[in-house]
């Protein structure tokens, strides 16, 4: 694909993600970490807008002067903006202007798809969109499992399905490897600085922990004993008396999880989704191994089967030896959110088509759950 | 009007208040206190539906069981209640199903329109929808006013315009008076209780205090001047750094404030609306006056003109003598919220017809400022 | 006693009270409106400094310069002073310098205890320190009963003991009745302007309720219904998983209370203290009868045996007719508070000796329960 | 030194440490992270009690039942403990029976200090002891600070003084290096499992930064430039209104600092001490450097005059290879603090003698201020 049908083809498939929701579901902001559907559409549509049409087209005429306070999320450089947990509280624009929005700046775009010197801008606009493509839908799970008649986006749709391919486990041995991007597709900065580390001797399954497995963790008291948790994570548990992965209901005495197609029975055979990181250290202490850090994933990588989940690591999400925010802007992009997260590796059934890789770095606070978060194991 | 003509006049009003709203405009709740149209249209449904329709028709088929959870306000007696503070999250059922959702209680209430033994508390859920019609259009108000490119509801609608018609003021003279609804119209269980209160001479405004007043309040440094308020009323003051009423924005020095019509200029020889107990009291003290007690303002009423605003008093909601909590789920209407809150006589510009009355007692507490609050002074 | 007389016997009362104190016992404050015995000693002894010593001798020198920003409560026109949740915090001055510091205003008061002119303004710092006198024991107590190892201030001391003299209820005929302090005694502003009010017949027990009754309504499933709460009681109910007066503890199935004089056994006869209004509202509800006015217990007084407690009504703390905020920072005395809290009379065994009378108003919020809070019931 | 004569050097310098302090200073505790020093005072000797003592004199009897309920800290398998933040409100035992405790559990100590097979447990229990030393020395400057008078622990002391003895810079090649403890001498948990990094090229100074450097980024705006900050850090700057370092104070116009020996002017060449993790990075932002990782600070430390501070390195506080969390109540010594905390690598001048060394990892949150903090800059 040029960028030109990439672009129509990322722009598309969040209207496309949309097609089965009725106008009301795009407005709700049930915690300050959500957005509205309406939001996302807005939001990645105002990043062209601001970063690329703006400086680009001088006779460029913004589709409204208010927009941009609006859909700001948090580029602090690119002017004020609404404060967060407000975003489910504004009704106007409506859900058509929006699209009406979306159809101006894909409109404004037409006569920059050729711009050679503008393709890595385009291009990041589009990943952008594609990580707002994976909030949307992970979000709008988080809305409606808040509603007790269980609304269905989609019958037989859900992000937390999927069965291990293997069951065998990959040896690495120690020594200096390299760690980072490199070639030339797209990537973040955060994944840049080719770097080397040393790791030692380790083992890694090549494949993730099941609902059944993590419902034995349960049934042995798992939640209830303080020493298999991190004393943040031993807190949290309290303090929401946690006892299952989000969305899991216990019914009269059977599991169920609500999904994207509705309340459905837990099927232990499938890949456990939904646990945050005090859960998944949790489980690793309970079974006697570990999560492997960053590092050993992207070594190990090309010999695993990944992409379902996104894996929790054993590590922080920091810089790489050398990383320097970016001027302006779009240096506000990774850099300044490196502190008191984990980084997550792999990717996710609501991951775009052609958005995972394995130099990705997630990151997420250890409390989330809401993404699709597994848990894979190594040792030693 | 006959019982059957009032069901229809009053329940195609708050329809027809909705006319001007788009889908997306009945789903925000920004505060607990305020609930979103969608949730007004169902919760007075509701009432129909589990106290008329319920007991009285034995074959009478819910139109969804897990609506009574739904839109259940507040009567723990009438079964399990979603938490208030979510009903802005749910987006399901949507606008479209609700107003099937009062097609087919209003088709099922044909039937026991006629029946005499029904009457009062037919009447009673076509006042409670009628309040809910006040709390429709100023909990919109509030929604709107958060949205910072000031939505316009209706051109030129206000429901904090009107100007004082008399100047005069009303005295009236020392002794026993009697109190509380008396009569064969509909009433509240708290107005009930015609009982006697002793008076000491007063006088009282036939006007409310208007925004040009106010403003000199303002400007003579009403809200730096701790000696004025109430100790809650300065903690209020610092807290929210509140420097007028609510709704008035001070524009590169200009006052303006937002009205469902939009962002207009204040006028000054308009009735002042939007301040709380606390700040009424602050002015009274400012002015060298006083708030009148509800028992004032009853008893001067035939002589003033009111309606345009609820008035704070400067009574306590307290049970009248010989008030008791009437049996079952009803009886939680007014009684157990009389603690820390504060009277408020007359109505407003957002009161539906005919849902005003001299003895009617209205209750907020002290630092609610949403509703359409205004000022009247009382002397010695 | 004359003024002089009276001064040395007041001030040497909180000293007393200090006697089985340890030093550590001086300092901590377990919660905001909780204040340490330094702070009060200091407090009340700022207040003759402040109010007396520098208005009147020109010549007078402070003790020391900051204590007035230390020991300042609420009087904010008195000058800035330290925000109350830290008072628990402040270790110096020390206990032995508050007490050279009492020392020092006390000599240098005895000039001014003859001056006629002084005595109103003396006799209200006495009863200001008297009213302290009650809040350090009180205070000490809530400090105390959150010590697992239940201290001791004094063997067999307790503010919570005491039996019911009589078991006969007094009838009060409809009528017009004086109310408010007349005569020449000491008393605060909120008591003054004595007025009429008309009340309607009534009974009033001369007796409180005991332990034993409250047991009842406690073993019947008191903290449990609903309906017998006000709302926000209800709320409070949940929100702190009450479940039994503030000091008792269940432990092994049996009820046990901290006192003054250690952990003792409940006894079923002697009278219930320690609860808040809205457990005194829930059980007058449960038992079918009713909280008495304010009004009505002044009116009524005289025939009952009171004292042993502060006792509920069912009045909201309002200012009488003619009410008028003083001048200066005395001003700020009473008025600023009448917003949110109930009324009490009568008294307590915490009180000090000459401290109470009939038309004496104390107020709190209705969630308190620190104080000697009693029930006495009324009917119709 | 022999584990006797260590011993007593250590519990002694606990008690010198206390000698200038007043029986009222023992017991404030006005932040949940902040110990009042008699609770410092008891529960290191808990430590020897439940983890020597009580294990290994089958005879032994407890001094007081309740202690291990008052003086435990944070280890859940060793029984309930109280609350934390209510540590400052518990004053019986009072400060005497704390002293003679310890000397009830220092003489029972006594026949067990020659056993060879309880030596490492020993020096457990002091190196724990040392610990609280420091905490107890900056969690008494913590809470003087806030008192207006500004108290003084001993007259010219500080823990926040000193000077850089060297100007140079040091450089380290590329290459595998070891981290981690070895040798004989004691080590905590998280100090072990030496193993190998990769680290590249880098240069690291021999120098702090200082305050008058400090004050360079302050008047240059670096509290106000959003661009400078980590997202968290500028949230803390915003909720904090954050301008300064920790008890620093712009006192018409000049700089001051808070100081064990009072108030102090700031002295531009002395090391700066009291800034957290978001200062240090916003600094070297600013600065156009960085902080080193822990494992650059550790290879290089040799090199490198340190000690005066506890430097914030750019490494989250994660495990080590192979780390295990030990059986029973010490292995909660660390391990499950392992999420969301900064590794800070030095010692500073409140650090008992012998107690830092080049692999100890002293950890914090991102925003904690309290002890000696302040910045090494690397670079590349």
């Amino acid at each position: 694909m040029n960028i030109a049908e990439k672009y129509i083809s990322v722009r598309g498939y969040t209207e496309q993600l949309c097609e089965p929701l009725q106008v009301e579901d795009y407005i709700p902001q049930p915690e300050a970490f959500v957005s509205p559907p309406k939001w996302h559409l807005a939001h990645t549509t105002w990043f062209f807008e601001a970063f690329v049409l703006e400086p680009n087209i001088p006779t460029y005429q913004r589709y409204h002067e208010d927009f941009s306070f609006l859909f700001n999320s948090y580029y602090n450089a690119a002017g004020d903006r609404i404060f967060r947990a407000d975003r489910g509280n504004i009704t106007r624009p409506g859900v058509q202007e929006i699209y009406e929005y979306r159809a101006y700046v894909d409109k404004a775009m037409e006569s920059l798809l050729d711009k050679e010197e503008l393709k890595d801008l385009i291009i990041i606009g589009l990943n952008h969109e594609q990580q707002h493509q994976e909030l949307l839908i992970t979000d709008l799970k988080f809305t409606f499992s808040g509603n007790p008649i269980h609304p269905v986006y989609k019958d037989g749709f859900s992000i937390a399905n999927g069965h291990n391919a293997h069951h065998n486990k990959v040896s690495v041995s120690e020594g200096v490897y390299e760690i980072g991007h490199e070639g030339s597709g797209f990537f973040y900065d955060n994944e840049k600085g080719r770097h080397k580390v040393y790791l030692h001797d380790f083992t890694i399954d090549n494949f993730l922990v099941t609902n059944g497995e993590y419902l034995a963790f349960i049934n042995d008291g798992g939640y209830e004993k303080a020493n298999l948790w991190l004393d943040e994570g031993w807190a949290w548990v309290n303090d929401r008396k946690a006892a299952a992965p989000l969305y899991w209901y216990n019914i009269e005495g059977a599991w169920k999880q609500y999904t994207l197609g509705g309340l459905k029975e837990i099927e232990e055979g499938q890949v456990l989704a939904h646990v945050n990181f005090y859960e998944a250290y949790a489980y690793a202490e309970w079974a006697g191994r570990r999560l492997p850090t960053e590092f050993e994933w992207e070594i190990a990588s090309d010999q695993l089967d990944w992409g379902a989940r996104w894996e929790w690591t054993h590590s922080a999400y920091l810089p790489y030896p050398g990383f320097k925010t970016a001027e302006g802007a779009l240096g506000e992009y990774n850099g300044k959110f490196m502190i008191n997260q984990m980084v997550l590796r792999g990717g996710s059934q609501a991951t775009s088509p052609g958005h995972s890789r394995k130099t990705y770095r997630n990151f997420f606070h250890a409390s989330s759950q809401w993404q699709s978060f597994g848990i894979r194991l190594a040792d030693k």
